[in-house]
């Protein structure tokens, strides 16, 4: 049992990940000598972390305690959900418990990012209680942009802590598999010390539209357009993929895929039975030129303006297998993750100057959330009347709109919290209070898949992505105490104004020139004294801060 | 005359900016031997143009041609309008047409960046007529989100060329100062050849809200805001700051100014009658410290999260003259440039963390855009019933639903036009057509102000980016034809897997190391086996692409 230093036994709430942002979900109940992970996500980098490929929380907590960590649930199978699973367990061996479907859906590429590791799944259907630990855990099925979607509920001695994890609430989703509202409601009566609740679109009064409600804009759409119609989307939102199957059918189309990863999980999908193709519907990409126009709609990937997605490429006109041409219509049925702005509408704006029609940004329902607006995010907190609540899978923004909605809903502030990562939230059977930081913070993983990405890197990166790099290059003979040849300055990336270089070398090769015998036996010496003085002159005339490396040899 | 190769005359329209894009807006007339310039803006650069300051338009042609070029006119004073003007007249002498405003407000930021010029200013009012060369020209007052802001018409030997500039139809202007309606009508009647509209906000459907609309968002604001109210608006959106006096004093608080620019831009605008501040709403920070929070304002700058300005340093608590404290409220009158998000989003969510809320999305008016909806696109269309039209000021998606818009009202294809950078569009009594390119494209000028950042330098940026940088640092006796010293590699922003370097060294080393004393003699030879073996091995071992740089030293 953990004990306040007075004695009385606690749980503890350890977020460390996905608050005061959205991504790289990631946090632990702890109780005793047991600790639970419910998601283990990434996030993608943001415009300072240069070259930075992915980014995932630090478990360093988990991996000192790890035989405390009796296992991990993930409530679904988005990257920001199950991204950083792989550098879990590559120090923490622990069972991963999660529903058919995620499991799945992301298996092949766990087994491609951790190859020499077993993981130990543990498929449960949702409703079904674990015990793991002293816990006893479960799945609520609750609804998003993704089949199979849950909550988490975790009986700890306090009560229930329950994650959302993310969620809305759609009376009509595709699958008919509804929201467990009765679940929650028990749990509600049962006891919920503790809700931590989605509060990503806690910015959007009212309710949200049922996915379904995108047929109507498919329809209208499919059904008018002069030539093929190509849609994009998330690869993971079979969902929306059904209705585009089902509305193709309706309107006299047949849909071809373009897209490796949605071509992939549309044959998982359509095998598993969450995807059903319309008899004849389904077209391989040479039979769709086969046909008129107007009887065709592709599905593709490269909805984030990815590099080399089949959209972008088709966009670029350098994409083999299928050409734009004057009369299609894209309907771009996703919406940009924050950061990929700029190649999205490079990649919309190339479609126009192809002549194809994007339809963005539409009266027409195209494109729904997957996240609860702020009615429904009320609704679950009456469905499940928790004792204290805490916004996650949000920016400090969305933390702060979520807690005034609590209050105005009639909370009294110290039963609201804002979490920051690695902040325990420890509950007793009457207090909660924020405890002592635990060791956490980000792992940047570069391009090779090499942790450990360090703010030095980024500097000298940020350094030459601006000004370029000077490479001062410089030989010595130590035993003489003499510069031998010419010292010189190579530089990459840089820009100057004309002659600067030339000048830059002129006053380095005076400065080292002039030390002593025994000061240029010295390599540190020259090394800081050549940097210092190039350095000086190129902020001095030029404002510039390049990255300067003194590359002294030995000779 | 410029004539045809079958001997008829004809008038050229090129854009050397500001389509196909927004910003950078700089467009030419040409007839016969004379050419006027509308517009010489800048533009910021994208998220791919690692360290470039500010891009600017090739001016070649006008400089090739710079005997013709009568007149530059500009619209009014934003930056994408007016940013490029030092560099087109460092290379071509020529007067500056502009209002009394725009003088005010560019004239001190001119003297900045061209030191050594006087300009030959030539300060005409709207309404004027004033010949140019064989052309005619005026401006016509037109609504912006700025004082004084007009559209240009040229008057041709084929009829008004037409551009309407940055503008929006706001019947109550918060100066009083309407949009020249009738002077609009009047050169429709007299024939308008070719219109060039405004069409960035032509996915907005109906009638944008007057600037006037703000007042009510502030006035609910100002007068409910427990604590102080910070407003971030740009700082040459001058009626936004009447308002925020106006509100002010309505509401009982005063208003102090923070940050050089919006200081600046007050100061000539209040002298010239521009803002007019009710008597003693106007105060100095250090008189705002003595009021009660909430009898104060504050105007700050850093509506973009630019790193440097008060409202930032603000929210890092790091800004000696004004804390930022619970119970603060900032107005967030501004929209996010496309590309600034990240730095906006990361300011607001500061802001929040020290206890401000930040209003920022909501459903009171607190920002209007300055340029025209589709109601009004289509009003400026009837009322100057040009026989061309081309959208500019727009991304090919604006040009597209603009000349959609076109043709729903009755326009003919081939009388509406999708310009390019650079393609004249010509045209004589009876036809239009797109000519050939004459030489154009984008000037990249750096952090020290110097133009021609190459895309060779962009490249190497962006490999050391995402790569980091090694260094191969090589000595060579070349008379000898020996290796000397250790051959070594420094790295910076580098990150791969552990040993990794030291494995390249050692390969580096044997391969150099075996060649003939012949081939070690030419350090070209010797730079390219280096490099290359080091390529290969970094992209097979890791997938990594660093920039390498062979330093060879002759000693």
């Amino acid at each position: 049992m953990s004990r306040y230093p007075d004695g009385v036994s606690f749980v503890r709430v350890i977020a460390l990940g996905g608050v005061g942002e959205i991504g790289k979900n990631c946090s632990i109940v702890e109780q005793g000598d047991d600790i639970v992970v419910i998601d283990c996500g990434l996030s993608f980098p943001n415009e300072e972390m240069l070259g930075v490929d992915i980014v995932v929380p630090d478990f360093s907590y988990l991996i000192e305690n790890k035989e405390k960590v009796k296992g991990v649930f993930l409530t679904h199978a988005h990257e920001d959900h199950v991204g950083g699973l792989p550098h879990l367990l590559r120090d923490v061996s622990v069972p991963v418990y999660l529903t058919e479907f995620t499991h799945a859906l992301i298996r092949h590429k766990m087994e491609e990012r951790l190859p020499n590791k077993k993981i130990d799944y543990r498929i449960i259907p949702a409703g079904e209680i674990v015990k793991v630990g002293s816990f006893a855990v479960e799945f609520i099925r609750v609804t998003h942009s993704i089949p199979e979607n849950c909550s988490v509920a975790v009986n700890t001695e306090h009560g229930y802590v329950l994650f959302t994890g993310d969620f809305k609430l759609d009376f009509t989703p595709v699958d008919g598999k509804l929201t467990d509202l009765k679940r929650f409601g028990e749990i509600g009566e049962e006891g919920v010390v503790l809700l931590l609740s989605d509060s990503t679109n806690v910015e959007r009064k009212g309710w949200g539209p049922s996915e379904r409600s995108v047929a109507e804009g498919l329809r209208k759409v499919m059904s008018t357009a002069p030539g093929r119609v190509l849609l994009t989307t998330f690869a993971s939102n079979i969902h929306r993929m059904q209705q585009v199957y089902d509305v193709a059918k309706e309107t006299g189309r047949k849909v071809a895929v373009v897209g490796r990863s949605m071509e992939r999980n549309i044959d998982i999908c359509q095998s598993m039975g969450y995807l059903t193709i319309p008899n004849g519907v389904g077209i391989n990409l040479d039979e769709a030129k086969t046909l008129p126009p107007n009887e065709v709609a592709i599905l593709t990937t490269g909805s984030q303006g990815e590099m080399l997605s089949a959209l972008v490429q088709m966009s670029k006109a350098d994409y083999g297998r299928l050409q734009i041409k004057e009369g299609d219509t894209l309907i771009y049925s996703a919406r940009p993750i924050p950061g990929n702005e700029g190649p999205i509408w490079r990649t919309i704006n190339r479609l126009f100057q192809l002549g194809c029609n994007v339809i963005y940004d539409s009266p027409l329902p195209i494109h729904v959330s997957g996240h609860a607006y702020q009615e429904e995010l009320k609704m679950m907190i009456n469905l499940t009347k928790p004792f204290y609540i805490a916004p996650v899978h949000g920016e400090p923004r969305h933390q702060f709109l979520y807690n005034q909605i609590a209050m105005d809903m009639g909370y009294p502030a110290h039963r609201v919290f804002t979490l920051e990562a690695g902040v325990p939230l420890e509950m007793d059977e009457k207090n909660a209070r924020l405890g002592k930081a635990v060791h956490t913070g980000v792992v940047l993983i570069d391009n090779s898949g090499t942790p450990g990405v360090t703010p030095e890197i980024l500097r000298d990166r940020f350094s030459v992505a601006n000004d370029g790099v000077l490479i001062l290059s410089i030989a010595v003979d130590t035993l003489a105490g003499e510069i031998v040849g010419d010292p010189t300055i190579l530089t990459r990336g840089f820009h100057g104004s004309p002659g600067m270089i030339e000048r830059a070398q002129d006053i380095m090769t005076d400065a080292i020139s002039s030390l002593k015998k025994e000061e240029i036996k010295d390599l540190d010496r020259i090394r800081n004294d050549a940097t210092t003085i190039v350095k000086k002159f190129m902020a001095k005339s030029g404002k510039l801060r390049p990255l300067i490396v003194a590359a002294v040899i030995e000779v």
